[in-house]
């Protein structure tokens, strides 16, 4: 028997080791990148479900910055639903899934190597088939996941990705090398401002929350997050989007969980944040910039921007472990959640 | 002075006719696709904000399964917050807008150019600025669009892809030619089945949209749609994500919209309805395809599965409207809402 929420809490725990060990293998992942970088692929699709869809979603953005590559999310139906075949010759498929077992992951990973992409499975399960449907593979080494959230499989992924993507451009993963301090600091310091925010939102009935850049990856797992675990209705959006459309949706009644980076993209959310605080939400800003707009601040360590989401995430984990515990569920077993997609 | 509502409404109903004109025009679409053919792009990239980023999610599966290209989103900001520029010879970027003014659309559009891929501006304005930075135009042509929510110039904008796409492979878009008569037919005879929906919507505190394959764009319209005029918390899910997590967050108190076709993606749903169903929430379904897991149903008439989603979305508009009427707004003047994304 465990007590509501203890394995959530542990794997939350775990991630400055998990990155560290991550680092520590990084040979596997140069290894996977050489082959890469020696195909000079002309451009990059990527498959996920779920949590994995947002590291794929910061993927996207590392690809086209970082190796000036255009990239897509693969919608995994026009394969498995509708049969489309298009040549993938020269094309890099990065396919990210914490259980290698999805069965329309495993499809479009097959259809795409036999269509002449080079594919690469990015998984926590080694022996996965995934793993043997894809050319190639990248090991997150989180070890095992038994909470259901994906907490450490989803930050993995993401450093996973950022290595990948880094070491296929010639680098070393230097400026990653602090991050297990960091993240053990990130934890260790937001702990007072994520105490408060459950104050705050323990009766929110809902919730939206927004990023741009780079950080959108972490709005986007931060609503599914709150979702799965607090039932609390939260949609993201990009800033941008945002500021189009749905900030009419936006009144005194919605809590707003904004990431506020220190980067280009932290700094294009000024406006969004205006906007929403102009609207009388509750604005709370995480992430390493200072912002005038925000009620509250959940504060994370300062570090290059395209690695800020490895960070920002751990203290919205805790956001969501605690204010779901405050709501009086057990995020270790959500209602209705499975750990692996079966859909088709 | 117009009353609430009356220029959505207007607008709403003249999309029949708007059809027919942008059918007429079909040798304006067939120049552009002839040259896009001749090029034989290897993959494709669509860049658009708010409604017409669904509009660009459809296109996509057009591109992907009827093309056989691989397609992907475009995220301006890496362009215009992380400066990058991707060779993009031999490259297709379909950048749809309304107004042809987003400054971010028109600064990946540039760039896009620069960087050698084939421009294509579909707007409801031939002498926007966008118009004028990519290499070829098409023109939706569904008159001056004075409502701040979007309609006619979605479903025109859905249309002319589908046309542009159809022709990129040699057709005469024959399937769309009965599209007239089919959306008069699909606005008429869902009116008692959209004031139900209004009647059983009136106090929902949350709605969550889903739909599968080209359907995912009509879910996606729908909840921007409802969140924009009738400040209903609305959320678009795939129905394959939506099995993986967020199920969790689905009880007796949200209100599912569910796209239920009768292609592919359609038959897919089904395990969708039936699990949330299953948790007690009130499912309505939209569309041509018969499903036993719903309480309540807005029909459409049948057609190629292809362009469902543009007969979809009318009663789904309808709801719009009506449910903001219903809950004391004007959809014409909502709040925060402006014609033209100004975001970088």
């Amino acid at each position: 028997m465990t007590s509501p929420g203890e394995r959530m809490r542990a794997e939350i725990d775990q991630q400055p080791r998990v990155f560290a060990d991550l680092l520590a293998a990084h040979e596997q992942i140069a290894a996977v990148a050489a082959t890469i970088a020696e195909r000079r692929p002309r451009f990059a699709l990527l498959a996920a479900r779920g949590s994995s869809d947002h590291a794929a979603l910061y993927a996207k953005y590392l690809i086209e910055v970082l190796l000036q590559l255009p990239a897509g999310l693969v919608s995994p139906s026009t394969t498995t639903l509708y049969g489309a075949q298009p040549d993938l010759t020269g094309v890099l498929l990065l396919t990210a899934s914490q259980s290698g077992g999805s069965p329309d992951l495993i499809e479009v990973t097959a259809a795409a190597r036999k269509s002449g992409a080079t594919t690469v499975a990015i998984t926590n399960t080694p022996d996965s088939r995934l793993n043997s449907t894809a050319e190639l593979s990248v090991d997150i080494r989180a070890g095992q996941e038994r909470a259901v959230a994906a907490t450490k499989t989803y930050s993995a992924t993401l450093l996973a990705l950022y290595l990948l993507i880094d070491a296929v451009r010639g680098g070393t993963g230097r400026d990653a090398a602090g991050l297990p301090e960091t993240a053990a600091a990130a934890l260790r310091d937001s702990e007072p401002a994520v105490a408060e925010a459950v104050r705050r939102y323990r009766f929110a009935a809902r919730m939206v929350t927004t990023g741009r850049g780079y950080s959108l990856a972490t709005a986007s797992e931060a609503a599914l997050k709150l979702a799965e675990t607090s039932y609390l209705p939260a949609r993201a959006y990009s800033g941008a989007d945002l500021l189009h459309g749905p900030v009419a949706a936006i009144d005194a009644d919605t809590a707003v969980l904004a990431v506020r980076g220190s980067g280009a993209g932290g700094a294009a959310m000024d406006e969004v944040l205006e906007a929403v605080a102009e609207r009388g939400a509750d604005v709370c800003a995480v992430g390493s910039g200072e912002t005038a707009s925000a009620a509250h601040r959940i504060p994370v360590p300062d570090c290059p921007e395209e690695l800020a989401p490895v960070l920002e995430v751990l203290p919205v984990q805790r956001l969501a472990l605690e204010l779901a515990l405050a709501r009086g569920g057990d995020p270790d077993s959500p209602r209705g959640l499975s750990k692996i997609t079966r859909t088709r």
